[in-house]
């Protein structure tokens, strides 16, 4: 639960620094959340991780990407190797990269890969469920884990990132699945596809949610979801339980975000989120978590690369709370209000 | 005048990063922009430093600032100190902080302020000229002058902050005259009057608009401005001339912003808006430079905060060009496109 004592004892610290009561807008709300969170009105910037989680989707078949299904792991390598944008904006913004193949259909052999795989990518959840109950609860439990073992490392913030060739058909299926919305409303271009492949995308979850007609949120997850998803699930569960900040990415982690939520209503409010997509479904998403992003500049990647660039203003908050002086300390006069 | 060859350049080059064309949204805009001001496609990221000049205004005598004017030497101490907000923003976003007495009321004693004073304050402008020509050219070659030394001691971004009791009510006076609008479109409640003052400042802006006739930008400057706005416009005027990139900040700066432009029209294209402030008048400005805030987060502090926060962005759009890896590189499959 958020820790209402802690948000208030960080407004009053606000409001005795050397500017306007409020001024810092955005930044200030950001700081009482997080203390919230934390449960703590001691606040200084933290050790942060992005999780980046790999898997691959039988739905890809389907046509619903622009690119092969093979990306995907040769995106894990590249992760890998520290050539991808999450590497340079994560080395920029001071994270650590946690790279998980939770799943590609090649295994990626690189060094400094997490191997946690509940498979060789998912089934083509038009014909049948992508995921069996039991890979669904291991991608959850690995994911846990992963939330605890940071934890116990010292790592306070937590990004959520993913790569999965065909992941946003199956994050638009969880939504309009959780949210009870039409295909339409949530399906998007994802990484670039034309009107056609649109139209097939919009067809495919479509299909799927007839298909299958549950709507517990484990079974909506196994049934339409991904291995990374679950996985991510796990991640934000198991960070939102130990009181880390969970920043959300884009429209994929989201979607892990709102199974998360629907599993354990008390995770949201451990949440973020960095950036706005262009995906139609994650404003959705996000409003029904009730979280207004930090940024809104036109980015689809993936990857965690929102919560990378996010996480300098996350840090930022947490810096105003710790370093800056207040009117007393400073000799400077005070408007009171 | 922007290079195009060196913005097309940099789309190429963004185009063979392993990840969908243009899916990293307005940061590969940034990252365009910055190579048509920089003359150069081989971008990374730069040394950055934010200016804040200070300086008083005779027009807080209207009662048009929820702070007496002492404040404005005060902040000055405790930017000198390291204790203000933009001491913590710039730190961490690893910008230099170059803190400037343009005219404050007591000159600052504290060590490591440039005193470049044009003045102890301006004139309160609803009864004659905030300032004379002469003064006014002073402020703007000191402006210039500082410009060029951060250029030539190899600094490529430069941010644009502020501090000034009564700043907002210049601003405001300033962005009406030059886009002709009235007085209450312009005027907000900077750092927080109520609507009595609020009502004050409507009025003032009103009377010094009918009582300073001139419309020639630097009339404007010297009839309503104040020393810290018309130092910031020789800054972004010396800063664009060496193609430095020029971080505008909020209102205040984007005031210095017009008046440069209003000079000289190609000023505009080195300019790079950091952020949105709830000042009504800023999104007039920024919207008559053709400009698009980075960041909109409610930010109405000024001293170049929403700048520094942004920072970090520009520096991510810059490594980005100059670390990722390429297609051929990495050995992922491209879709093309």
């Amino acid at each position: 639960m958020p820790d209402a004592t802690a948000a208030r004892a960080v407004r009053a610290a606000l409001d005795a620094k050397t500017k306007p009561r409020g001024s810092l807008g955005r930044i200030e709300d950001l700081a009482r959340r997080i203390a919230a969170i934390r449960g703590s009105a001691e606040l200084a910037p933290l050790r942060a991780a992005i999780v980046v989680a790999a898997a691959d989707h039988g739905v890809a078949t389907e046509g619903v990407s622009a690119y092969p299904p093979e990306v995907t792991a040769q995106m894990v390598a590249n992760f890998a190797r520290g050539g991808a944008a999450i590497n340079v904006l994560a080395r920029r913004a001071g994270a650590e990269l946690v790279v998980v193949d939770a799943g590609t259909l090649a295994p990626c052999r690189e060094p400094g890969v997490r191997v946690l795989r509940a498979g060789a990518g998912t089934a083509n959840f038009v014909a049948e469920p992508a995921m069996s109950p039991r890979q669904c609860a291991l991608c959850i439990e690995s994911g846990i884990a992963l939330a605890r073992e940071l934890g116990d490392g010292g790592v306070g913030i937590v990004g959520l990132g993913e790569m999965g060739i065909g992941n946003s058909t199956s994050a638009a299926a969880i939504t309009a699945a959780l949210l009870d919305r039409e295909p339409r409303e949530v399906c998007g271009r994802g990484t670039g596809v034309d009107d056609e492949q649109l139209a097939r995308k919009v067809g495919v979850v479509g299909a799927a949610l007839r298909r299958h007609q549950g709507r517990e949120p484990l079974e909506v997850l196994a049934a339409v979801g991904g291995f990374e998803i679950a996985f991510l699930t796990g991640v934000a569960l198991g960070a939102a339980g130990q009181r880390l900040v969970v920043l959300l990415d884009g429209f994929i982690a989201t979607s892990a975000a709102l199974v998360a939520t629907a599993l354990e209503p008390n995770a949201r409010h451990a949440m973020i989120a960095a950036h706005l997509s262009p995906e139609p479904g994650h404003a959705l998403a996000l409003e029904s978590l009730e979280l207004r992003p930090l940024l809104d500049l036109g980015m689809r990647l993936g990857e965690g690369t929102g919560a990378a660039l996010a996480l300098p203003i996350v840090q930022s908050a947490l810096a105003i709370v710790a370093e800056m002086a207040t009117f007393a300390d400073a000799g400077v006069s005070d408007a009171g209000g």
